[in-house]
């Protein structure tokens, strides 16, 4: 069972701080926008059918995106967020 | 007796909490926009003309919405939403 | 003497509770944004004249709006209501 | 002298109570938008050269319109409304 | 020494009371939006460049526009207002 | 060194108020957007890239714009503002 | 590791404070929108990918731009921003 995001929406799950701390990035709680870190699980339909979008971003890829944004799900016991590619800001490569 | 979404809306009927339970679907209810589940009852004549649209959705399929979007009527003892096609978040598969 | 609606508005008058209780609807006073069922009496040229929105709806449908949406007026004793396509929500069929 | 309203704008002369009820339409005023009933007087250079719009409105037309919408101007001891095309909401026929 | 409107902005000129009741118009000061009279001093190049704009105003002509929109300049002791073409609302004729 | 303004910006240095007093434009402090009087000193590749655009500005032109509009800049002991285009109401000829 | 933006972002380091006063820049505290000095990381392939942008900024320009735009993160303990580039006032030269 698994969840297909819609249009330009994407399904991440996030990255638990110890993993974040690994890998050298940190994100500050500031007062502006708070950013997250996230892998991504699914790529919704109107991403993969865009030229200029689908090579910016693919599943596995781990990610930066704004705290606030999206809707969270549980599945099967898992964290998991929906939001829109706007939403995320940056891929950690 | 029966409703015909206009435009791009689409039709559903949610689903008890049990039948969710069952899936191994919990949707939480945080401070964030609360999620919900639920089965797709029809879908409008734009999304059905839509060539990139009308792939994405269909009568039967179980997704999740944004639990604040749309409006509710009752057909038949029938508790439905009318909402429309990108108030829906994911298809679960 | 009658009205023409302009733009894509539609005239629709109101059904009565009567009626609706025995076609088996029935729409509940939430919270949420209220729904009305209503017969269409006119249909405004832009929607007429065009291709995607003319066979979606027409002159003698039974439709659910959201019940804040448009302007009310009496002609010759009668409640009208006009409104923007896009407010009416599903054709009843 | 005359006024030649500009873009999709309209000029009107409102039309008085006794009128109305001899027309047979009354205008309630209710919590919602209030309409009015009037008469064209001119109407802009925007809608005479678009196919779609010169059709649906002529200079002698009885128009019901929102009551808020538009500006006001004395001519001649005559009250007249300026405002757009797309706060007419239907023509009286 | 002149001032050249950028975009689709106009110039105008704002006429005396004495003057507008010569012409018999009457702007009163109403809850609603006020309404000013002016005459036309330059016209933007984006107006004059536009097919369908640069036949609705020219310099010289006497407008109807609203009373809060612009920004008002001094020059040589002339009192002017910068505005968009879209703020005006009529010419007279 | 310089600045060069992205996109459709362009950078002014303002004007004392000795030297508008001699050009004979009074900028008044009114309730409204107040103006200011500066001259150019870079245009963004947006506005030289653009046909319409060029042709309106260039550097040394003296210009009427929105006081609160854009943002203010130090560099080598002058005052610059970073403006969009369209905060620049006219050009004094 | 690195930061790829995406869509039209771009990723910068702040400049300190004494850089910015060798290179003659000075950016006041005002009342206005504040701006500060950066170094350009990273740039979103939507940029790269656009004619008209890819050549008004690159990895290792100088920028002005606006103090509260954009998401801080940390990495590798250095601070950068993600921000559009719609966000970015001006290249220093």
């Amino acid at each position: 069972m698994s969840l297909k995001p819609l249009g330009d929406r994407v399904i991440i799950k996030k990255i638990e701080a110890e993993e974040k701390t690994k890998s050298g990035i940190v994100l500050p709680t500031t007062a502006k926008e708070e950013p997250s870190m996230a892998e991504v699980v699914a790529v919704g339909a109107d991403i993969l059918n865009d030229e200029k979008k689908k090579d910016q971003i693919k599943v596995g890829d781990k990610v930066i995106f704004s705290k606030y944004a999206g809707t969270e799900v549980k599945l099967d016991g898992q964290e998991l967020t929906i939001l829109k590619l706007s939403d995320i800001l940056a891929v950690v490569e």
